[in-house]
């Protein structure tokens, strides 16, 4: 931020509100996972959570509006106001990523690469479930990022629901976590994380950050995007090294 | 924020930082607090959690660098990004309340204001504990905000903890929450909250935002400013009326 001397570390610029409560609970899990003992230790963040930015999955489903200018706008002016580092506490607005990253000349992190990594360092995940909105999945968010990577991230074979168990459980679910219905919420999700482990998943991925709000565990490991996110963004901002790591 | 419309909602505008965990949990209350069915019916919010802010306490008790500048710039910039109401979820920096108003064109909720209202409405409380860090205690911040309430406002009697509870119970406790070491916090600052109910309190005011962290109830009444500053944000952003009832 102009005129504010914030010390040795970086200001991260959060684009928020997609929607506000995720955005919420990654500002929580963010402050959590900085190892401080006073205030003046934890990572300096800008914050924009405009849930009025245009809704992502009917743009990517339906041809509505699209949010990229709403995005580059957001990004564009937390860069002007000093950050150093994007993140994106929503997995379907990484439609968008690559016209992100082009906008502003600061790293943006994905929100794929940690829980990828994280998959490939578990060492023994080849069939991992995703549950995120219809068009995170429908996009392949996940699998195309995956083919970016390292040779065993391209050997995980990813899984969905059935397309009535997203359409009847998944989207109702996440919706019913934006309108405040955590307990249908949950319900609903729970038994689709279900459906994916009778599928013989042995992963899941909560690829929608409005999920880890209702939903941490299942009979097989649970990777929490947003968690892993906020722990990625706190390790980048902590390590003297960073630039040379984000790409 | 130029460039983007938020529809009919006014950005809110979030001095943070102080301290980062407290921000969070303001957040998290502000986002509870709204009463929406989807993500659009949700308050814009820019939050500027600046922990490396210089620290409001040593700067009053020990004359210390002011951490005024730093609010102020802070606050003008959130202003100049579209900001229509400021608000800041930490009691002690309310120290630098008025050269925040006069510094900026828009009005400021005092974090006082919403629970003198509350105690004024409650009716019967007259005997009130307050939980704070030194410095808003010895700063006399809830008095002097009552003084130029109603009547009813003008007769609380303010009661605080021993200068010896003070040091050794509500200080430590609250730097307990900033370092992260929950259990001892919670410890020590259920024991300064039983010492106030000895005292003979009908109410406690939980007048520091990292207190909440680790204590929600008491044998008396508990009344948690971070909760009602959200609450009243939110009824300030949600009523078309309201830049008539905000001075």
């Amino acid at each position: 931020m102009q005129g504010i001397r914030v010390g040795a570390l970086p200001l991260v610029g959060v684009l928020g509100g997609m929607g506000p409560a995720a955005t919420a609970d990654f500002h929580r899990k963010l402050v959590a996972a900085t190892p401080a003992r006073r205030d003046q230790d934890h990572v300096p963040l800008l914050i924009h959570s405009i849930p009025q930015i245009p809704d992502r999955a009917a743009s990517i489903l339906d041809g509505a509006d699209s949010p990229a200018p709403a995005l580059v706008c957001i990004a564009r002016s937390l860069e002007a106001a000093g950050a150093e580092l994007l993140v994106m506490p929503c997995n379907t607005a990484h439609f968008w990523y690559d016209e992100l990253r082009q906008a502003v000349g600061v790293p943006v992190l994905h929100i794929a690469d940690p829980v990828i990594e994280a998959l490939v360092q578990g060492g023994s995940f080849s069939r991992v479930g995703l549950l995120g909105t219809r068009a995170t999945v429908a996009a392949g968010l996940y699998a195309k990022r995956a083919a970016q990577g390292p040779a065993r991230a391209r050997g995980i074979e990813w899984l969905q629901p059935s397309q009535a168990e997203q359409h009847e459980g998944v989207d109702p679910g996440i919706e019913a976590v934006k309108a405040g219905q955590l307990g249908r919420a949950e319900w609903l999700l729970r038994e689709a994380a279900e459906r994916l482990v009778d599928q013989g998943v042995d992963a899941i991925v909560l690829a929608c950050t409005e999920i880890p709000l209702v939903l941490q565990h299942a009979a097989v490991p649970v990777l929490d995007a947003t968690q892993l996110l906020a722990e990625a963004t706190v390790r980048w901002a902590l390590q003297p090294a960073r630039l040379a790591t984000v790409t």
